[in-house]
């Protein structure tokens, strides 16, 4: 008889993920949100990612997704899928410092797993890596 | 003739969307995420929303969010719709003070919207409101 052990829970009970589940999850979805504060403001804007040996990378045109990544800010990337039919869904959280991507083993890696922009013509195109301090995530 | 006006666009490209609008979207999904900065880290989370009179409102029960809330902390909620096979979609940006939705008439506002918790047992159930500052919005 095999006995399977409870998925651990937190203190509101949600069942929490584990590392490598986290970057699966993050993984299985085309669409992520950075978020980072600046100047005392906060932003949130949704990215197209992938997941590349662990780190989280993500194409961009934008002059504040730009000047956070370029001065290795700490971000805060999330993910996640819900269907409000069962009312169930998970999300994971990384965090961790953003630069640039310009190390040409980066972009190589970047361009093994098919990471493309989703707007065609991208005025100043940059690639820029989340490498995670943290990964947790949770399932509803 | 008709002539129809090009919507107005941002620096990159994307369609700038109006209040109005993004309202009406923001309040179309049923899961949103909102952030903000604490102890000189960012957090982000997932939450279920609804839009009720201009203003964003969701049930929780964890004690981060709460503790934003309850220090009418500035907040980012962010509501977006992506489709995968056709490369577009569309976020919204609600910027604001979030606080406990304590007042009778709030509460009431709520209830009459149809705001439940997704989670069946929440240990500590508040409500927090999100009183916009700025709202913004664009289509890809």
């Amino acid at each position: 008889m095999t006995v399977r052990a409870e998925p651990p829970r937190d203190h509101a009970g949600m069942e929490v993920l584990g590392y490598e589940e986290c970057l699966r999850l993050a993984a299985s979805e085309p669409v992520g949100r950075i978020a980072f504060a600046e100047g005392g403001d906060i932003h949130i804007f949704p990215v197209n990612h992938r997941v590349v040996d662990g780190l989280v990378a993500f194409c961009t045109a934008d002059g504040t997704k730009l000047a956070a990544a370029t001065e290795g800010s700490i971000v805060a990337f999330e993910v996640d899928r819900y269907d409000a039919a069962s009312r169930t869904g998970w999300s994971v959280l990384i965090k961790g410092r953003a630069q640039l991507a310009d190390e040409s083993t980066v972009q190589a890696r970047l361009a093994t797993a098919g990471l493309r922009p989703w707007r065609k013509q991208l005025p100043r195109p940059e690639w820029v890596v989340i490498l995670p301090d943290v990964v947790t995530g949770r399932r509803l």
